[in-house]
């Protein structure tokens, strides 16, 4: 059994983890990290696992954890990362983070964070679609944010086959994306019928899209809105993109499945945030506006499994040489 | 026209006392009180309303409110409303009170909050239905809490007709009555998809409870469970009466129709949350279970409105001699 | 008193037509038809009615209607209203028609509807903001489409300025826009939690869009992809404009400022679902992204009035020298 | 690998079996059946389940499924079932049926349904935590309904002790209960932001709590009263006790720790639908008002899950010597 530790457990991201986890058949949870809720048991912040999880949040100390523990994820926020994982890495290690701080080059980290980082190594971006090779030999893998995750593998073949010449992504999320912190945006009177954009044009998640599919073709243009649904988990990403030249639905339909044969979580599949609820499906569709050069590809992810927690196992599983499968082979939660 | 003045205006209470308010044919809004808000427009925290009031917030003054008001609604948390009060009475204001301070007896009220009272003096309960004639004639007001407003008005013909031996008020509202604080338990994640009860055998609405229906019949005995459901706005009241001798439904219809007549705003009307909406409307309806003690009385209002703002311009209406149903006779909003 | 008819009053446009114009100044509802519920009282339909309005469906008789009547609208489906216009305007009445079949020209009608056209008459296309001076001596108003209204709204002042070269509209509506038919798409199931595109690159209400929008200027291109997400009423609209220079923030304000003055329905108003609901507003708001050619630009209106019954009256108040708020000027319902 | 089939594959609780059984370590999905879709695959219907599930529907012919199958599960309307599952045991397979036909003695059942019954046979209730035995040497399991799981469940303790006089269970459920079948009741427009009850007193599911319960007590007074909440799924059941004897919170907590001894599903914990969502777990939690005879339980099943295809699973795995855990041990999905 592989041995897993979790920094930073108390919020969504750490609690989604241990759902996924607590049942997974090769991983065992050896250690819950939380400095606030320090001795307490787990299952009292997250009461949906009383009976199948026993175990007590614990103060993060790299080198009991280093000694319970093979891999950890580190859920703590952005910017704090940077701070606990060298120790943890130090301690021998290996780290799959959930915070932005090792998604980016160093650089474009402090640009777009405004913050100096306190550890620069050469990022791995741990989206399994297309870098499983560097994730299976990182020490520290860099989760995706949950936009880009959406984003990148909804547009990604067209832009890779060269055919984009720009994408408008405008994204629908939920609001358990925003995180468990009560604020004025997160009560249910003002997401409850409402649908809200925010950070129109400049949201930070922006910078992995960028680097991505700027990777696949540098001249494609990007733009990125999203907006906060009626909805706790799932992200419906529209992707309109523009082309360069005439396509048939055959052609576009082949493109995307040669770019996602053998990625067993990425299905042509009508999307419909219900069918990936609580799994690590990614269902794409796409229609082609006739006479014109627009394209419109639309997915579905849940934002918190291949989002998020669903994804950092995929990551863990490639790491380890398991199936990737292994554990996330669910079945979404309609209706 | 009638100057109404509101003290707190910034919360869910005084916003919709604003909204019915700036539309009213026979008042006018001519002041409203934020002390952290003070020389802001209105519309900065209803935006609803641009466009339709033009009044900055301004600092609570009683003598300055005096001279522009003929009536307020104080809208304040409970316990600060016996503080602000009194000044404003002393300056000859009429008052409408939102808060729990004027609606029990002193030491009903002490016992309940577990507080001191700061005014002690006989409480006028602002319930129209059962009260007009004291309304009529009162300085403060005591405005119902909508709970109670619910419970009371679909039991008291029963109750008043020494039938109900005991009757579970068994309650569920939308979450706006918990205002607008954001808190863990108002959050959309925590209450869409979700219902839960909440001081399962305590809450203090059921000492107004007690009170109206003990005074109808102080034989019977109440029991009182509220539950939030995933809706803003809406209190549906599930009244389980047990009786004390075999009863026909023309009967039950009878002592329903006789003790509203003239009641504009209590319709026999099967009761759905979408047909209150936003109105100041209570729909009733029931059903007598075969062969047993026990008959399921249900009941819709909006708890913004009939619960809470647009009750509170109906005792306003009834104070200055006006048609009851002025400025606040509207269609619910359904769909 | 104006006398005003509904010719189809038991589905979602004439029950809203009903909630407004029951509270009119200035009208009265003194006849509603409905083949299927003739005899029947109108609010055995619509409960939330009840004891607001009198009044019995009667059949559809174009000279009782115009006995009793002086405008009606016409609210049955598209395709239908064609052959029940005729004899409205012939026996006097003045028509405001909640259908497709009076918002286009004959041949554009006939190729997107792909049906004859039994009523050939030259369109007029009741936007109030567009087309106020024409809607004024009309005798047949075709009524927008919800989604043309927000779409057309949201960005006429920047296509009329000639600097907006392609608008992409991702429209979101609320599931009223499809009708109170229950069927695979509308149950609670499939819409709660969920956000979907439909018909993406398709949909019938793109040729309003066109029509007005390339009004304005006809090497505009435009794009429209409508979702449903989890909401009743409401339709935000954002709208992804690519323009051909280098704006700033004042001038797209200035633009919007110029273009709706005096059109007291719209507001520069961070837009949200819950402010204009049950309203007759449309609030918007604009962020250029910096150094590219994007502009976002949002607007949120109630799909029922603004984008459909709210319009029709504002209609009506026009065609009748009206003030066009009479009746239609009341806030939106936050929370 | 248990090798079982689903008769009657295309609606919610077939869907669901199949969610839950195309991941179960020891049993194996042989056959699905429909006799409209026969031909198709099963994920047409189910898309959440493409990449899952590779089968296609059938015809129903019992000595085709006799050969593919040890076990089937029917799912298949009231008073259908009686039809289908004699041809099924007469070819050897054992049953597990999902519809009332084999949860009440006949002569019940033909009172409560108003059906003469077809396969009149001793009826085994299939609620794992009461009938273990029973069902372990069934061949027919009548699998029970959602609102008796909980109802049943809630109470049974207090009833078995004797001190329960008389149980209020005023119970909330979400839509899916309905079924898929597009009705008025059923739109989004009329759940989302409503919370309704229907068949106030007399829903056919009272049946089942009077067998269960009457059976541990006869002498116990039994009222039920479902509404529909806006959740798709979930039921929350308020159980609202009268008790004979005053009795203490210990003394409570210990009758529902001793009659749930080893009873892994049932957990004495905070009740709340998302903590149990898609999962097999009853949460309960209790509250005694102070100084009455009224004490207040509550619980929490998904009655997808727990209330129908779990807890069919579970009766499958008792079925089969297995642990009554296998294949559904896995955390709800909150948020």
């Amino acid at each position: 059994m592989l041995r897993v530790g979790i920094i930073g457990g108390t919020g969504y991201v750490g609690g989604e983890l241990l759902r996924l986890l607590c049942v997974h058949p090769k991983a065992e949870v050896t250690a819950v990290t939380s400095r606030s809720h320090a001795g307490k048991p787990v299952d009292a912040m997250h009461p949906n696992l009383k009976g199948l999880l026993d175990l007590n949040f614990e103060d993060v100390d790299p080198a009991t954890i280093a000694h319970k523990c093979d891999l950890v994820f580190t859920s703590v926020p952005h910017g704090a990362a940077m701070n606990v994982v060298p120790g943890l890495v130090d301690a021998g290690l290996k780290v799959i983070d959930m915070s932005a701080d090792y998604r980016l080059p160093t650089e474009v980290f402090e640009a777009v964070y405004n913050k100096k980082h306190a550890d620069p190594r050469p990022n791995v971006y741990g989206l399994p679609e297309l870098h499983a090779d560097e994730i299976k030999n990182a020490t520290v893998v860099g989760n995706p944010g949950c936009y880009p995750t959406g984003a990148i593998l909804t547009a990604a073949p067209l832009v890779a086959a060269g055919v984009a010449d720009r994408v408008v992504f405008d994204s629908k999320s939920g609001i358990s994306g925003a995180g468990q912190e009560p604020t004025e945006g997160t009560i249910y009177a003002n997401v409850a019928g409402n649908v809200r954009p925010y950070n129109m044009t400049s949201h930070r998640h922006k910078s992995e899209i960028d680097q991505e599919l700027g990777a696949l073709n540098k001249n494609v243009k990007l733009h990125f809105t999203p907006h906060v649904i009626p909805s706790v988990r799932g992200i419906l990403t529209t992707a309109h993109v523009f082309v360069n030249r005439t396509m048939t639905d055959d052609e576009v339909r082949g493109l995307y499945e040669d770019f996602y044969r053998n990625k067993p979580f990425i299905r042509m599949n009508k999307p419909a945030l219900a069918n990936v609820r609580g799994s690590n499906f990614c269902d794409i569709a796409f229609e082609i506006e006739k006479g014109t050069d627009h394209i419109v590809v639309v997915s579905a992810i849940d934002n918190m499994v291949k989002g998020s927690a669903g994804e950092a196992i995929q990551n863990m599983n490639i790491m380890y040489d398991m199936d990737e499968r292994t554990g996330i082979w669910m079945s979404g939660l309609p209706p």
